[in-house]
């Protein structure tokens, strides 16, 4: 699969080759891209603090290996299925972080057999009985996996509820002698998206005096944790300044999108990531007065979140709405000069970048007119 | 990549084995899926009918297969790229309808190329710059394509907007040497999911009597189509009883979803199609008190429609919400007997199946407690 650079292969490096990949099209933007790779990791090694970023945003083994390079500790990986995939793809992949909980016989089984077969890899509980399930497992296979606990920060999706329970889940762990006990986990997926600064960043300190005071109870007991993880796009800013993480999870600073752009923070200063992820879309019928048909729908973006915003290729106040799973509408008016032709070429931004990137099976990479590169998208569905 | 049936391939046939898939996981129902095809293709058949289903819902050429062998004159395809993920699969089909205008050079070269490699295949238009670039394409090809002037039925997506410009389309493609007038299509997507079945029948109608005339208007012309194709699953019993149409392209009858079962009336009588697709989950977090997470979020099901229905594994009244991209809540409060425990199994009915099946490689397809086969999605992801 890894090979599989689809019908498009062909025109890699050919002058104009970007207007001939068939839409739509997942396209990213190479500089910017490489741009906001750098930034990241200047900004975590500049705080002193390890980098893990979150490839279910990206789920491609070319992407993970472009952030080791620039000095990532290992990447996060939410499921199994995806880990699996991007280690069949790139071997090389070490410190892989799973970052929800492993519980069923058939998947403590599994990761089991992925940490015998790729370097660091860690995973996170929170409940006593998946530890007694992953502790018995690595005993069976003579390794030790490093655990870390996860703490619920509120959003109540996983985690531990309260410091009694994680301290109870962290020495479970630590006395396992198949187990070692790594860290914690404290993700606040709640606060990621939190549109204005100053609440997104009080919300957030109070969330991490929380995990500060559970951070010194572990340590008080003797289970001082080796790795505080967490962090997203939307805080990182906040969470380096607080001061608590050892290494940030953030994913989504490579893409960008409509939804992390509605997001105060990341809009200004050295914090500022630009949008490199792209869907290009063609008119494929134009009859209508006010608005043209495009030949990307809900089969080509996320659609939970904003609306896929039109960047070029029509009218500067044009909008994208959906029409159906094949299509959709873009308003532009008849007598517009700018309205986009019959077959025309439009430039969207994604709405959401990481359940967006699920739907496709590469990356069309481009620099200005030109197609420079494919990317399998490897983990694309292996949600499992 | 037809013979790859993922990690689940061992277990097919095995005793129990159904629970052992990984999950999230597509589940199909046999029995209910096979009542389903039969039905409709009676259906069809007692009316006097064609059925040419649409294949966008679907995406599998095992499903084509069994359409095809159920008396289907052939099958729909939304996009290019799906018919030929298709035709590669199963190189057999033949009666390929693409519902959507093909417009772009390169797009263009493809279908002409495709059709020359299946028998039968048939395209649509709605502009006449459209119908001169294939026209020029068959011609250069030495090919004569069949095609279909699309009609705009009000939802202004795609088709011509009034009887002169059918006419007049109808007439150019009639009198190019590289193609063949093979009809119209009339497609009503804005009226499906109409949930009230009056409103849906007398929008339908009227909608069916413009159809009419356009027919007759063109039968009196000279060019009266071969083929008059649309309805869908919300409105194909209206479409029956209205007799504009000489076939049908329904869908979603395969499979139904939460959305079409909101849709009155295929509720009832021998309308009735049942539930035949599923997203199975596991829980794999149970600290919150009001609420279980399972592994199925944003991508895992369709997000646009209704949420997707808790059929199986917890309390009667459980609700499904989303909780990020990999996770979902189902609610079930602690105390609860019925609530589900760590690592249990839930079943989800998909809340729009065409979109959701996009997501996933595989149909799991079940009877009772075993996984029986599993097909491949081979034209998952291929919108373009």
């Amino acid at each position: 699969m890894a090979s599989d650079l689809g019908p498009s292969a062909a025109l890699i490096g050919a002058a104009g080759s970007r207007a001939l990949v068939a839409t739509p099209a997942l396209v990213l933007d190479l500089d910017a891209f490489e741009a906001n790779l750098a930034r990241m990791a200047a900004l975590a090694a500049a705080a002193g603090v390890g980098l893990r970023p979150h490839a279910k945003t990206h789920k491609s083994a070319t992407v993970a290996r472009r952030q080791m390079a620039a000095g990532a500790l290992g990447i996060c990986c939410a499921k199994l299925g995806e880990a699996e995939a991007l280690v069949e793809a790139a071997p090389e992949l070490s410190g892989i972080l799973l970052t929800s909980p492993v519980v069923t016989e058939g998947s403590v089984a599994r990761l089991v057999a992925l940490a015998k077969r790729t370097r660091g890899l860690m995973a996170v509980v929170d409940h006593p009985r998946a530890v007694a399930a992953l502790g018995a497992a690595a005993v069976a296979a003579g390794i030790r996996l490093p655990l870390l606990v996860d703490l619920d920060m509120g959003l109540h999706r996983t985690g531990v509820a309260d410091r009694q329970g994680a301290l109870s889940l962290a020495r479970q762990v630590a006395e396992h002698p198949g187990l070692a006990f790594a860290g914690v986990q404290a993700y606040a997926g709640h606060l990621q998206h939190i549109a204005e600064h100053d609440s997104r960043r009080s919300l957030s300190l109070a969330a991490l005096d929380d995990v500060r005071g559970t951070v010194a109870a572990l340590g008080e007991a003797g289970l001082a944790p080796g790795i505080v993880t967490g962090s997203g796009t939307g805080t990182f800013a906040i969470d380096l300044e607080a001061g608590v993480f050892t290494e940030l999870q953030c994913g989504s600073y490579l893409f960008m999108d409509v939804e992390y752009d509605a997001v105060g923070q990341v809009g200004g200063g050295p914090q500022a990531f630009a949008p490199a992820l792209f869907v290009e879309a063609t008119v494929i019928s134009a009859n209508a007065p006010h608005f043209v048909t495009v030949d990307a729908g809900l089969k080509a973006f996320a659609t939970e979140g904003p609306k896929p915003l039109v960047l070029a290729g029509a009218p500067a106040e044009a909008q994208y709405f959906f029409m159906g799973d094949e299509h959709g509408a873009v308003t532009a008016s008849e007598g517009d000069p700018a309205r986009p032709p019959l077959a025309g070429r439009l430039l969207l931004q994604v709405p959401h970048c990481d359940p967006t990137v699920n739907l496709y099976d590469r990356y069309h990479v481009v620099q200005g007119d030109t197609l420079v590169d494919i990317w399998p998208i490897e983990a694309r569905g292996r949600s499992q």
